[in-house]
């Protein structure tokens, strides 16, 4: 099983600001995200001043994106990103198109769970050519208390079975990673687990040492 | 009922783009939306920049927000926004925290139907406190070669009958709009159809001319 990767969410409301958490977190983290926060507010020049600046990192576009595909898609990988999100919910089509143009860019492209996907959606996903989930705990339903439980365990265990490499995010601490010991993750996600904290940096290495602990 | 408004979807790569679009139909249109192309290309300044052009336009940001409600809404509707969009897959807490702020605004949410959504949502919809609905051929299915049918048309009567008012998208030019007489339509939206026209003020008093005929 290999080591699950830290990824920075950067989901801040202006550039400077995500800068600020770069420059703290970037020697510590494996991958950068423009987080769909940050794009909304910014556009998605932010990838280009990422990549500009961390030019051997792994460059995520939080997109959630549902329609038009190709073209959001040439927005981001254009600008460098190395994947881009697409929701588990917008048409195949959708994601075959901006599929085909990341691949063009030798990137990839991430499902975002959220909502009541089925397994049989999650079979066309991998017929289509998906090969990268994210397995989300949303904000919003964290600060409405959800919790991570063991169905949430079951499922990315059955969704890594099916070949998918899954992320996990959602209200990530480096203490909660014990609960997802032994299964196979791709990246674990966090925003202000890591840049709200006291000293960002020592947080990353909390989340290494938790990682190296439990993988 | 109500006559249906024209709404433009701002589905540009940059703002200069979308605002020689506006130059040539903000007088004929009723809505104007930075559309989810725009923001991702530009962020959410296209909502401050449309509403110190257009004072009296009703202005949408169509960000298809999937999650953090709260502060995406604070984004654009602090911006001038009126209406804001959600997904439909988004969590409930998130609908919830959007439409908190933008009643703050005086302004108004609308959810975004993509996907295997299905009238038990819709009504939780309702109790949450939504009143809008977008009913959506993807742009990208519209590609694939999904067309309008009556399956469509019975959908969007079922939720106008649910309290829902229905805006209707994807691919429609004015000839289109036949289909769809005899019911209740919030909004009429168009991107190229209206902006990708050789002459597009002309296509949208022929949009109107085909609301005015049919409503």
């Amino acid at each position: 099983m290999s080591k699950p990767l830290l990824q920075v969410a950067l989901d801040h409301l202006d550039i400077p600001s995500a800068l600020e958490a770069t420059r703290a977190l970037a020697d510590e983290v494996d991958v950068l995200e423009m987080g769909t926060i940050l794009c909304y507010a910014e556009g998605s020049k932010a990838v280009g001043i990422l990549r500009a600046l961390y030019p051997e990192k792994t460059i995520v576009a939080d997109l959630k994106a549902a329609d038009a595909g190709g073209t959001v898609a040439e927005i981001v990988f254009s600008q460098g990103a190395n994947w881009m999100t697409v929701i588990c919910n917008a048409p195949y089509a959708t994601m075959e198109a901006a599929l085909e143009v990341a691949r063009k860019y030798n990137g990839d492209l991430q499902i975002e769970l959220y909502g009541d996907w089925t397994f049989d959606h999650a079979r066309k996903w991998r017929e289509i050519g998906l090969t990268q989930a994210i397995y989300h705990r949303g904000r919003d339903a964290g600060l409405a208390g959800q919790q991570w439980g063991e169905e949430d365990l079951e499922k990315i265990r059955k969704l890594a079975d099916m070949g998918f490499e899954v992320s996990v995010t959602g209200g990530l601490y480096a203490k909660d990673l014990d609960i997802f010991a032994g299964i196979p993750v791709k990246c674990f996600i966090a925003g202000r687990g890591l840049y709200g904290a006291d000293d960002p940096a020592r947080s990353a290495r909390d989340f290494k040492d938790a990682i190296n602990k439990y993988w």
